[in-house]
């Protein structure tokens, strides 16, 4: 193998000490001050290994080891150094590191190139702290408004424009917008987050399609009572249709194919005591597919279930919509690529989607984009024990060291 | 009417003002400030209508009017005066006023009597301090033990032996014992807490059973697991057998007649997040009937659907006991009096069951017990809108004036 497993692991653990809940998992939100000390050791790094550093608008960071000719466009690799709450050490830095890595052997072997090579460094994908989401890598495509900026606040009401200013950025989105053709190639290595490498033993897996995701909450409003003294016949009880709504949508996910999945994952009960019937009940539901059209008919499947139960119970149901992010299909010739490459070095892997979001979800808008997943133990994210193997984790940079080398 | 609406009402309101959250409700939990100065506000009353004060060694508050005969057993009149965290005016209060007023009605009018009346105060019955509920009526019939005493704390770990003692009693178990014989009847007057009444059109509701109650926690352990990246035929997603044990616990109960009532009212589930699959859900259910073994129909029937679900999820399930209390039957002799005392007096009864247990749940065990509700504005109980109009209370006391008047 060509990358360095030691030098691996240890960014991925220097980078886990930036960190505000030791001993709880990681936790590094948006323009904190551990986010300020992890960005100080990625800039370090970057400038040890001798790459020019540039800082767009937004305060993404990208670490270039410039090509014979500055004209033709970049390939770039990377990923994000935010994380949720009591997260795992892997969740984006793996992406990251690998930027580090490629760049470290393009050095060490002093490899010749025409293109230039940039590591990049996301924040706040997670999107934990401000309620919104890739934001950075969404500034780099031009999605990003000024608006948002002033009318985006964390749970202290500090906006997104103060934190980045008290972070030392003054937001400059202009700046921020990577024109398109500037980019021959963007590779994202990232952890499954799920089961499905593992149980199909396999070592990685490139991804087709990022999910589309359509997320709801459903309000079901009947009438609280006594559990005792109101009898059977003359209850407005609020649970019984978000339960039956919860296996419907369940079956609804579960037939219709092109790796679709519904989940009702939240749910808040009132007035939740043993001894009164519930008056009120909210849930969410979380439906994703690869394709538009799959998504389009599981919302009509679910409106046909709700018109259904509305007749049924004496419950008023309101259904919300709170999120649409249509599916991003990933670049044809990367997998192609990847695919060729995956043969000569002898890794076994999985063609699948992605069912969470990623950077590169908004960077296939301006470049082609390669998703790689690496396995999760036992399919855990978003949480402390979150955990890949260092020797799988190198063989997924290897891949991506594999194309680049070929593409540069 | 022979009972005095004005000095009902007023009782009523001034014992409101004894109260922990003004303007939120009543909350006046056992043996704290607000109790004490309830009790003083009864004892007060009592000595006013020139009833001689008695308190056992639990605390219970009894006011006699002694008759011709002291050694022929006593009518008991009341109920409790504490409350839940922001209940209403009348739950328990409407009890005790009513033997506050029977008490007024004998001194007024001078009626010469052979049988003690008793006005009794209990306190503790909601047991929202402690945990345990009825406790005060439980020492009357010698359910109370020392240990419970000392295993039994509230939120801040204080004892119910040390709380007894800083409020100013020293618990004496023992000589809180009311020995079987010496009461000859008692009338517990009580707020429906149910739509019955004013849905049926009845002035009052004669209880000829209390259910009996069975409760349980059951707890679903699957496996959380990321909404997108989980497959959804490689998931263990433990809301989706809580949900078919809500629907299926729904008609069991429905079906089962004699009164029984299934409810699941209170849920949790883990982690609780719209874009994660739930891993633990626990639910309460709590199940109700006036018959043993219609209670123990729904036990086995249940115990039936829990093994389905058990085959059909990738989830373990497992149920606890949390509770039982017998159904217990109120006193045929005193049903049959109020029901011609009701013919008498031109009321409108509705025979009916009680769903939720009250202090007369207790007493029936040592005395022939009868419970009188009154109806309850839409159905509402433990909640500050809680509301009976003074005028339908005014008839359920003047039914039982009428039965005591016979009686004693």
């Amino acid at each position: 193998m060509r990358v360095n497993i030691q030098r691996i692991q240890r960014d991925i653990e220097n980078l886990s000490s930036f960190n505000a809940t030791p001993g709880k998992g990681i936790t590094r939100l948006a323009f904190t001050k551990e986010d300020k000390e992890a960005r100080e050791y990625i800039r370090n790094q970057m400038e040890k290994i001798g790459l020019e550093i540039h800082e767009d608008g937004y305060g993404n960071l990208f670490g270039r080891k410039y090509g014979r000719n500055k004209e033709l466009p970049s390939i770039l690799v990377g990923s994000h150094y935010d994380t949720v709450i009591n997260g795992g050490s892997f969740d984006g830095m793996a992406g990251l590191v690998t930027g580090l890595e490629v760049a470290r052997y393009l050095v060490e072997e002093k490899i010749e190139h025409d293109h230039t090579l940039e590591v990049v460094a996301f924040n706040d994908e997670e999107g934990v702290r401000f309620g919104n989401g890739i934001s950075n890598s969404r500034a780099i495509t031009g999605d990003m408004k000024e608006e948002e900026l002033d009318n985006t606040f964390d749970k202290n009401g500090v906006s997104l424009r103060k934190a980045m200013e008290d972070y030392g950025i003054k937001p400059d989105l202009k700046s921020a917008i990577r024109p398109k053709g500037s980019i021959k190639a963007f590779f994202e290595l990232h952890i499954e987050q799920g089961p499905v490498l593992i149980e199909n033993n396999k070592e990685v897996g490139i991804v087709e399609t990022i999910v589309g995701l359509d997320r709801y909450d459903i309000r079901f409003t009947g009438k609280a009572g006594h559990a005792g003294t109101t009898p059977m016949n003359n209850r407005k009880d609020a649970f019984l249709p978000a339960a039956e709504f919860t296996l419907g949508i369940n079956k609804i996910g579960k037939e219709a194919g092109y790796g679709a999945v519904a989940t009702v994952g939240e749910i808040k009960l009132l007035p939740n005591a043993s001894n009164v019937i519930p008056g009120f009940v909210q849930i969410s539901v979380d439906i994703r597919a690869t394709r538009e059209d799959v998504i389009n008919n599981i919302h009509s499947e679910m409106t046909k279930l709700i018109k259904e139960l509305d007749e049924k119970y004496p419950v008023d149901i309101d259904l919300r919509k709170t999120l649409y992010i249509s599916p991003v299909d990933m670049s044809e010739d990367l997998f192609n690529l990847l695919d060729r490459k995956a043969e000569e070095l002898g890794i076994k892997y999985e063609k699948m989607n992605s069912g969470a979001g990623h950077d590169a979800m908004m960077m296939a808008r301006i470049a082609p984009t390669s998703l790689v997943f690496v396995p999760s133990k036992d399919g855990l994210s978003h949480h402390p024990e979150e955990w890949t193997d260092y020797e799988d984790l190198a063989k997924g940079i290897e891949l991506i060291l594999s194309a680049v080398l070929e593409l540069i």
